[in-house]
């Protein structure tokens, strides 16, 4: 049996003997780019059905077709983690969806804050980011990017049982220690990270999330830290603590 | 007396009263760029000194003249680390100079594996990524970024006190915890991060490593981290445990 090394993500069924028929652009990835052939196999994952080796029963320029023949890995499911934060630059929000799936997030939720400006996300296109990490990383689960929504009317829905760890860059400096409201927080909750925006939160949003009963505000060391590395490093913090890096 | 909000970083000595002359570069920055004029003031450092309040006493299209005024901050020391990676592409590795002067490296450390194609790099580049990230995070600090090397000449003179936390894709996956290797370690060593290549490491260069006494396994979660996120993360780890965010 050949040995397959390419982790494809299709939005198909998947199950022993189930045909899996390619779109364009993944038989041009596959056939095109990847010079894949009739017999050759490949992993496919669809977000729910765990990893599958699948051999390619038809190699066309257009199209394919794949047959599903045994599961590889059971489905993954990361911790019950969102990861809400504010886009502002292309490159790093793309980077932060990278990052959001390769780390173990369930749910990324891009919010508009009182100091940000971005207007609109593309959505589909931030959705493809997660989906290639997720093809990256070896995991058969993808994020979910939410569309884009005001940061208080996103509290103001804000799910009562979720804890929220609450990134504050004006919390960096200083000589406190990390606060330790992960240590003090109950286990098996869902939770979401929120990470404030590279201008900071105004001071309504701050007051409201510091009354937020399911808050637990941590300090990211005494540097400022970029939104994108505060996502990696405060995705790190969690998993470690609360999370499947445990 | 006009509010500092950009910082700069200068080559030139600072101390109350001291005059620092611009680069052309600089003076495009400061009075091009962000309209600043004479009287207004800046911050700068020069990473041995702290950081310094200094004012525009010229303002000039090719050139300008600051003069420091008092020292607003003490200067910064980070943890002794380094943070030894391989540079593959373009983007990531800027990306990874940026990440470990942000997150408090001392000295970056670009190698050549034996899986690792990067010929080159272009250390002034990446050392102006270093001072970049630097003027950001608001530290006073600047890691250098060091020549590169061959993996195997630079663990051949290895310093024997510096203790190494070496994280490999080839620990993913599996469901073992964290190995531990941070908590068992020495305090107040010196330390480096070694961040395995994408293609991961050689098994000649694993069990080098595995045979070294200063050497400290980790494992980065159960998913396959690309090289830029295995940095955050892994400095992320050992700054909660060892360095400057305990």
């Amino acid at each position: 049996m050949a040995v397959a090394k390419i982790r494809l993500y299709v939005e198909h069924p998947l199950g022993e003997g189930q045909s899996v028929p390619l779109t364009r652009e993944q038989a041009h990835y596959l056939f095109g780019v990847m010079r894949l052939r009739a017999g050759d196999a490949v992993l496919l994952f669809n977000g729910q059905a765990g990893e599958w080796r699948a051999d390619v029963v038809e190699a066309g320029k257009r199209g394919g077709l794949l047959r599903a023949d045994e599961q590889t890995r059971p489905q993954d499911m990361p911790p019950d983690l969102w990861l809400v934060f504010a886009p502002i630059k292309k490159a790093r929000t793309d980077f932060i969806v990278e990052k959001a799936a390769e780390m173990g997030a369930r749910r990324i939720c891009p919010v508009q804050t009182d100091f940000t400006n971005a207007e609109r996300i593309r959505r589909d296109r931030l959705q493809a980011h997660a989906i290639e990490a997720a093809e990256q990383c070896g995991g058969s689960f993808v994020p979910e990017v939410a569309e884009l929504q005001r940061l208080d009317a996103f509290l103001s829905a804000w799910p009562g049982e979720r804890q929220l760890m609450f990134c504050d860059e004006a919390l960096a400096g200083g000589s406190s220690a990390l606060s330790g409201g992960l240590a003090s927080a109950p286990t098996g909750a869902p939770w979401a990270i929120l990470i404030g925006p590279e201008g900071g939160f105004s001071e309504a949003e701050r007051t409201r999330l510091a009354g937020m009963p399911q808050a637990h505000a941590v300090r990211l060391g005494p540097r400022i830290l970029r939104a994108d590395t505060a996502a990696v490093a405060a995705m790190t913090m969690w998993q470690q603590a609360l999370g499947d890096w445990r």
